[in-house]
């Protein structure tokens, strides 16, 4: 352990946007729109779980989605064809994240108006989008049992940020070292009180629990 | 597909910092030292790959670690206490990636004099670490099984920079949609030439190929 030497290096970041945000925040109220910003590391299962919950909440729900790349439109592509709800991508230009900015200029090209539900997939980056408020209503954080449990460690921001926080890939918890017991613990450090929601998409396994929770942000949102 | 409108959103990006990535090179070549770069997603396993590689090496070279994170200092610990090697932690303060300057401040306090090898465990982000040059002499990029084989797709500065490409987590193929076929024809449309390894670190697989390219490379760095 004498080996190791810890030196801090200080670097400003970005500034948040939050004056924008909040405007943006004032007219999803009017309009009665719950807006859900979804962040993660790349590959760790945003699309398929998103696909997932539209098909579950399109009936009840005008439903749009909004998929953010620095390129290719693979992930919209996908979302369009499995759900059939109105989706449109964003191409951020090697951008990291996405601005309140182009937020704004994402929900102008979906069209907001008589939507009920839009979610945002953020690009994947487990760093920058966190510093940004988009001003969605909300931040759902995935983590993929892949990545290890020790990632709020290590990129506490994002998981600061978490309204709430999806496990994905459930499924390949035997062959991964990772455990709830950990995640829980190392999630509490950073964030008190986000509910943590364990799930497979390709098993369809735990994502009543996520879906009935959403309900209720979108009942919350969309009511008088 | 009526259904998607493709939205560009330009922001400017960091202007890279070749001019101090060029004295670094400048110094590392004066000094017959090969600094390896590695980057990749969070959670693909760069660590573990790296204990197994500083393992293979370190009796016949000598030397150093850098691990770069936002917050903890457990990849240190871990790389220090499986291999015993020279290490530093580097925190960035929020900051998604290394800067030239910074590389070189961890480059001076890991201490390179006598040193023939030094590998930086870089953020982990597949966006941001890849526009800044940090005077490395190679970039190794690591892509594991989990994320998927679409990913040169959708961050193509990180395989275009990348001087090799090693895959991970091969032994959990059965398992994940990936295929060596689409990573391949995805990875050949950002980077024509860099080698792809595939690696299982927790089965020991793969990793000779690997070791004997870093072998050559260390080799040429040293050699009069």
């Amino acid at each position: 352990m004498e080996n190791i030497k810890v030196v801090e290096i200080k670097e400003d970041i970005a500034s948040r946007n939050n004056e924008q945000a909040q405007s943006i925040k004032d007219e999803l109220k009017r309009k009665k729109v719950f807006f859900l910003n979804v962040m993660s590391s790349p590959g760790s299962g945003k699309t398929t779980l998103i696909v997932n919950l539209v098909n579950r909440l399109k009936n009840d729900y005008r439903i749009g989605v909004i998929e953010a790349d620095i390129d290719s439109d693979v992930d919209a592509h996908t979302v369009a064809e499995k759900t059939g709800v109105k989706t449109v991508q964003i191409h951020t230009a090697g951008a990291c994240h996405l601005t309140c900015q182009m937020a704004n200029e994402s929900l102008s090209a979906l069209g907001i108006d008589g939507l009920d539900f839009v979610i945002l997939e953020n690009i994947g980056n487990l760093v920058c989008p966190a510093e940004f408020d988009t001003g969605a209503s909300a931040n759902l954080v995935i983590l993929s049992v892949p990545e290890g449990d020790d990632k709020p460690l290590k990129y506490p921001l994002m998981f600061e940020v978490a309204t709430a926080v999806a496990i994905t890939k459930t499924d390949v918890l035997p062959i991964f070292d990772f455990s709830f017991e950990n995640i829980e613990n190392n999630l509490r450090i950073r964030n008190p009180h986000a509910p943590i929601f364990y799930t497979s998409a390709l098993k369809d396994d735990g994502i009543d629990a996520l879906e009935t929770y959403l309900r209720g942000e979108i009942a919350k949102a969309i009511k008088d």
